[in-house]
């Protein structure tokens, strides 16, 4: 196991319907020492990939992904959640649908904060159905800038958001792959 | 003028009825070498006080938080906002009107992340009318912990937020005062 792997068995708790809590270290309370050690995996995993600015969703991955633009000392922008239709400036819009939450909610990033051909890292806490990934990839897209990658902390295998995001072509690169989870006895199975 | 200040004057926009737009710099795009000095900034102002953990709100003050629980080297814990009833576990929670998006949000905080006698130093991007520092408070007390202080990038001082949390006897440390602006000239005056 690697250390991400590690600590989800540690200090992670494993609900029914496929949900995992990590508050205790990584969404609600975080330890900063672990999320650069996150940042660290990031970067060398995306190694030789030019990135211009990191890209992530409010709100539990912000503090993952400020860490990963830190040590690349590239901006990052931080596509807002918003209901309301009273949008002002120009922006990039799309349409994601919570898995946590189950609601669907309008994200966007401001057009002046995503420019044509920029080199965009999407880092993200965790992946499920990978709607937030894919709403953030069309807000990319939509700005003709290029995604170099998307980073997931933790990847749900047995949920079809990766699948959907290797399949469309996109690099996913997750630090923990989970292919499997018992919420009666706790067991978490990890990919190899 | 202080860096912060500088900055503020570089690139925010004022907009009319007391909006000041820092999206290019420090909560939609991220300048991740300015949020650095922040909490370089906020450390200095806060040596020689005891603190264990610093606590935030989502989403606009995480990265900045983030940056000053790495720079004390102590967790950070995040209310998160909510509006379900449907709250799993034993929670904090307080009700905080926002300036911004002119609602009220249930915020929350799991109990096991703040404890009796804890050091809890709270950071923020803004203060306007100072309803989620309050609510972030109140969310402190209830743990019996202690407020080691409060700290915000801008205090918009023609609000009524700083006053009232000054009035109650807390620290409040701003790094950039704001005594008024016009949207008009888009003429910003700091406080001496």
């Amino acid at each position: 196991m690697n250390f991400v792997e590690e600590r989800i068995v540690m200090d992670g708790v494993v609900r029914p319907k496929g949900v995992l809590k990590v508050d205790a270290f990584l969404n609600h309370q975080m330890d900063m020492e672990f999320l650069d050690a996150i940042a660290l995996e990031f970067t060398k995993r995306f190694a030789g990939t030019p990135v211009t600015k990191v890209l992530t969703i409010e709100a539990s991955g912000i503090a993952i992904a400020a860490s990963v633009a830190r040590e690349l000392k590239v901006p990052l922008v931080v596509a807002k959640k918003t209901r309301s239709m009273n949008l002002d400036g120009d922006l990039y819009v799309a349409e994601v649908l919570s898995f946590s939450h189950k609601n669907i909610n309008t994200i966007v990033v401001g057009k002046k904060y995503l420019s044509e051909g920029e080199q965009i890292l999407i880092i993200d806490d965790i992946m499920a159905n990978g709607c937030a990934m894919q709403g953030l990839i069309s807000i990319v897209e939509d700005a003709e800038a290029h995604v170099a990658g998307c980073g997931v902390v933790i990847e749900k295998a047995f949920q079809e958001g990766s699948d959907r995001i290797r399949n469309l072509g996109y690099r996913l690169e997750s630090l923990a792959i989970i292919k499997s989870m018992d919420s009666e006895t706790g067991k978490i199975t990890f990919a190899e």
